[in-house]
């Protein structure tokens, strides 16, 4: 009896062998066979850890990494998932390397990796840019290995577009999972995907998107509730209603955040900037128009304003199912008197849940990881249990 | 008979369980035993990379590092020792990162640490602020390994603070311990810590505190030496004369750098700030009072100014023991005539002792290890013994 | 048979004991045999790689980079380079680390160095300092060896000078081996290194240089053509002539870009600045006159804009050997209606070639490889026999 074992057979009862070669993208381009994949690979991996085995697929190779915005908690997660598996983080600094876009995206995505295995890019402030760049990238690195300029074809791992955050979502559903003690007992749990008040402006749609996207994959009933004005993108409400429809749950909207919480076995409250506006932004950036971007930023700090009650309180906690419902967020929040005067949540709140917080955190490399090593292998099962079997050793102490 | 027998019978014979699982932050807080330890430890792993034999610890792992200020010695010595052990160095870039104080402190040293063995922190500018910085981190990723959310517990290592520079001083010490052929032959040696002149301002306290703190361990004669107004942390100072009590040495002040040098068996003259300009100055940055920093800065540097003779001469070095002190400076040094007009040390004093100074600076790279080594391992002797008898090199050329 | 006896069988013939401990700074102070095993060890760590066999040649150490220069190829293929060895990449940022030049060079040089097996550099803006930056850290270095500071001597690889980008050019010549089929059918086949018009100004000289320069070891057929007024340095055309003569070849010069281009069979249309003015704009530099390097910018611009008609076009192409020449480019290229209005090459031209070009380039990671390993290893035929035997590999998917 290997310690994975039990990851082991859960994976070979799955169809996943169109993940192998390929890329992460979107939750919703990804079957349930492969997502259930993700996760019995990331239990595995941080079993084999836990135990002390060598989880090292590579002997030598490159994690590239792309960050076109500020990051700790991805950044981090990347690295770890990386040299996790032997791989050694290089990092495209474009401050450094004057990377531009159109043509030249296909040369400097071959020139960066001879020896790249993975790519991991986050591009998430632009609606209707990131996800599409990703693709580029991953277009270029396929045609390279194609054509025999690239020795292995590196796979690309989206951290965040500005479409989806499969890397976030999918920690935060492996945590639900955990709590909730098995895939199998999501079905009819209730989770609020809700709007949250925040004193800044801006956040990114991705992760509400990536939640609903998702979690109406397992028969939850996912309700999505923001103040008029703040919807998301409509083509990723459809696929959250087809999700529903098909795995037997539902997805629901309101403008009313005590009616998401109602009874809700699990809360995720959180700003983000209306798709609108976002879209609006980008299009006032690409034409340069600083006035046109500083007045959009009054207007739409004006109008969170108006939502201060939008907030993630005791009071609304006790409207939860048993009062006690598993209080989500990606991480860092806005909390009322400590991170600001009013925030996403009340403080009581945010500090019962950070244990729980933090341990949802602490999936993303794991899930990372897991997600490279399904790109890579084409059969994951033996390799797993090679690694259980390894007298291979992680630390030597 | 293997090559690291010498190092790890002494080992054996000293009581080191506390350093398990443990932070270093400032040499006082630690035993002579445990200090001793760290000498051991340092000299086996270079005695085992000369004899290219593989340290890897670690199969994989990070090792975080935070520099607050610019770095080149320090920095490359923290990835080399990290290196040696086998792990990959991620630093977190605060400008990359946005990591604020306070309450956030906790999350982020928790979001980067879910592979973190050892975390470097260097943060000497502020009185007050880093020593208290380091420990609300090694806190908060304690209580994070308790509370189940990291795997590992990583160790802090102060990279430098503003009390204490121990790599530095440990680095130090070392070399000292090699020129005189044994710690054991330290006992009245005379060690004079001497401020110099430089042209500029603000050096940090930490080298000069963590000199007298540190030698005063070993029965040394340690005499502090500056021009009046340029005082250090009273608090140091008196553990320096305690620590000077119990080991059997001295720790005497004075105001004359003759009087310093006469007949010392060490020099190690370098400028730095008097601290109730270091205290004044956090004051004013905390206040944003620019204005204040500039006209302290002014007053500072016009202080300095007075005491231009307070250079290592050839003329001083000769009223040394037998003429030849050993000369130690922790680098970059203002040397006169060379890197500014007039500066801490003549140039043909600085150009003679420039060997022995690139071989202290050279201990430090093993000195973290060792710190990293001995708070990471349970039985450090078994583990530098399997090193020695592995078959597993480090260069396999 | 091992999969690289026909390497390894080649590089056995070769007296090469000289590059053993040594640097690689400029292709001219390396003999044929010494080229030629660098070839050989290029092609032999691909096939290893290919093959899954592990190449790290060290358990641990790390590979220094400094870039004077924003750099994406040459950053990632040295990174490339070292990963496949083993070694770990540690920049130096001079931004983060406040190196200065003179008398420190040396001290930094030892600082950053005690676990360091390699050094590259690029420093190539500064006509007649670059190539001697990287002697004084080279020296430096020997020093700190000799003199017991450093366990090891690291070796030092021009990533790019003023005078010769090694990197670069072997790379290119390794293609064309590739493309040729073998270095010994080179022998009476023409090559035209072309200057080319680029709307921008001031690009290194360190690539036609470092073509003619190596190009005409081989015997073939060098022929150097640019605008009057676009003289490359007189020594490295010296250099040239010599080698045509001993290699059975020749080198000449044109001011018509035509007559270059007739029935060559290898192109390298490429824009670079008169070697005069880079002299200029480097003294401007040292004396800071900014008004000055404008000036000259503007003037540089008009004289570049006098020779539009140097383009790689399709009507030129024709007039190649066959009218197929291979084209070659060290990139990024200024493509015509792509990345510039009016550029070094055509675009239907460079599209055709775009495949062969990104191969070029991917010959340099394993190149860089291969002046390290050459550096490093006192019997490389040995070692990479054992890497090919041996059990170990890079990937265990």
């Amino acid at each position: 009896m290997s310690i994975v074992d039990k990851y082991v057979n859960e994976l070979k009862s799955l169809k996943i062998d169109q993940m192998y070669k390929n890329d992460f993208f979107l939750t919703w381009e990804k079957t349930t066979d492969e997502l259930k994949a993700v996760y019995e690979v990331a239990d595995a991996l941080r079993e084999l850890r836990r135990n002390n085995k060598s989880t090292r697929l590579f002997d030598s190779g490159l994690g590239i990494s792309l960050f076109r915005d500020n990051s700790t908690r991805t950044r981090f997660s990347y690295a770890s998932a990386c040299n996790l598996l032997g791989l050694e983080v290089q990092d495209l600094d474009e401050g450094k390397s004057q990377v531009a876009h159109g043509e030249t995206v296909r040369e400097t995505a071959n020139m960066i990796s001879f020896m790249a295995d993975v790519i991991g890019i986050r591009d998430d402030m632009y609606i209707g840019k990131g996800n599409k760049y990703m693709h580029t990238v991953a277009d270029a690195v396929r045609e390279g290995y194609e054509d025999g300029v690239l020795e292995q074809k590196p796979t690309l791992v989206n951290l965040q577009c500005d479409i989806d955050h499969p890397t976030q979502v999918m920690a935060d559903m492996l945590h639900i999972i955990h709590e909730f003690g098995g895939i199998e007992n999501l079905k009819g749990k209730k989770i609020a995907m809700s709007w949250a008040y925040s004193p800044s402006y801006g956040k990114p749609l991705s992760v509400p998107q990536g939640v609903i996207g998702l979690m109406t994959r397992f028969g939850m009933d996912v309700c999505l509730a923001h103040p008029e004005g703040y919807e998301v993108m409509e083509e990723v409400e459809n696929i959250a209603r087809n999700n529903a429809k098909e795995s037997g749950g539902t997805f629901t909207k309101t403008n009313n955040m005590a009616e998401a919480f109602k009874d809700a076995d699990i809360v995720y409250p959180k700003s983000w900037a209306p798709f609108a506006a976002m879209k609006e932004r980008t299009d006032l950036y690409s034409e340069g128009d600083s006035e046109g971007i500083k007045e959009l930023e009054k207007k739409l700090l004006a109008q969170n304003a108006e939502h201060k009650d939008w907030e993630c309180t005791e009071e609304l906690m006790k409207t939860t199912k048993d009062g006690k419902a598993l209080y989500l967020h990606c991480l860092p929040a806005d909390i009322s008197n400590l991170s600001c005067e009013k925030g996403e949540v009340e403080d009581s709140v945010f500090d019962r849940y950070r244990v729980p917080l933090y341990k949802e955190a602490s999936y993303k490399p794991y899930i990372i990881a897991a997600m490279i090593l399904l790109a890579k292998v084409k059969n994951p099962a033996e390799v797993l249990e090679k690694m259980a079997q390894s007298e291979d050793i992680r630390f030597r102490g």
